[in-house]
């Protein structure tokens, strides 16, 4: 039995979906929102419906985007950027990191997920189909794959590049190697090791 | 200027003003919550609004308590617990960790907040005119400080200490000292030399 009444186990159990929070900071999250005035809480609660009001996500390309901006995908209707380029993510939330490089100026592309047996993600799972009409759609003739350096993100890469290559598409991931900034003294082997393979002439 | 449409920012404005959350986690969570489906959002806004309508403060001891099960506070008209002991808390939460015990059976009262020059706070902020009146009127014989064991708890319970003292009544802390299971490798000094003067016959 908790030893809270209803509506704090009730308000707990919302914040523990969110990543990264457990019992202890569910708890914590719950009683700051109990301290909150009736205007914080009416703001909050506005900004969450507001959220499903006003963001969409592209039909096309999974750009998210704002209703009241714009009418349509500022990516995929936008003639200046490369149409044949297209780079693939594993989340909306990082087109927008990517934008604020400004490097990038081709389409995105946001595929359903990354592959993950153990989490039971296999390739019917990351949206190849949907992936090919667009490929055909646009005559891609250039792919980025930008996804995690993990070990799901480099299964995802290496399944992909097999897939598209058959499609006689170039298909390039982002480099390994050193942040900037960094320093040997705290880097971990693997970094290190990628880092010294692919080696850049000065 | 942020990368985020303004929706996003003002979603992440929002889970900011949790404790401990800041920009990164504050994105993780926002496109955490764009990720959930209508219905949980709903669910989440409907429980933060049952949470206005519930969640009662006892304008007496400040505890809280449901109106749904409860039409005033439990500890209040309690007439089976002890009227003449009062547990001084910090906060509503800390009722809940000290209930869970099951060893108190006095009355609770929760004081507006801790001494903490660095934010402004002092005597005038902890609630001592009101805590007076609660004294008298249930006739308290003894005062347990339940504050955390920080330099704020501190400087509340000695002020506190010096100033219940003259009206007679006793007061008492919570003991300093090993917490149960912890072995003497990982304790810090300032709690092993306070389980020393504090040592127990056995």
């Amino acid at each position: 039995m908790s030893k809270y009444p209803e509506t704090i186990q009730k308000l707990i159990a919302i914040f523990k979906k969110f990543p990264g929070v457990g019992q202890k900071t569910g708890e914590r999250f719950a009683f700051t929102m109990i301290s909150w005035t009736p205007e914080e809480v009416d703001l909050a609660v506005k900004t969450f419906l507001s959220m499903q009001e006003n963001l969409c996500q592209c039909d096309e390309c999974g750009a998210l985007y704002e209703k009241n901006d714009q009418s349509s995908c500022r990516f995929c209707t936008n003639p200046s950027r490369q149409q044949n380029t297209l780079c693939l993510i594993a989340s909306s939330k990082d087109i927008f990191t990517i934008e604020q490089t400004g490097i990038y100026n081709g389409l995105y592309h946001v595929i359903d997920g990354l592959l993950s047996p153990i989490d039971g993600y296999g390739p019917e799972n990351i949206g190849f189909d949907k992936l090919k009409m667009r490929l055909n759609k646009r005559k891609v003739q250039e792919v980025i794959l930008a996804f995690d350096a993990t070990i799901e993100g480099d299964a995802t890469a290496l399944y992909l590049k097999r897939e598209l290559q058959t499609f006689g598409i170039s298909v390039s991931r982002l480099a390994l190697g050193m942040p900037l900034g960094s320093s040997l003294e705290y880097l971990d082997e693997g970094t290190l090791a990628q880092a010294m393979l692919a080696r850049l002439p000065v």
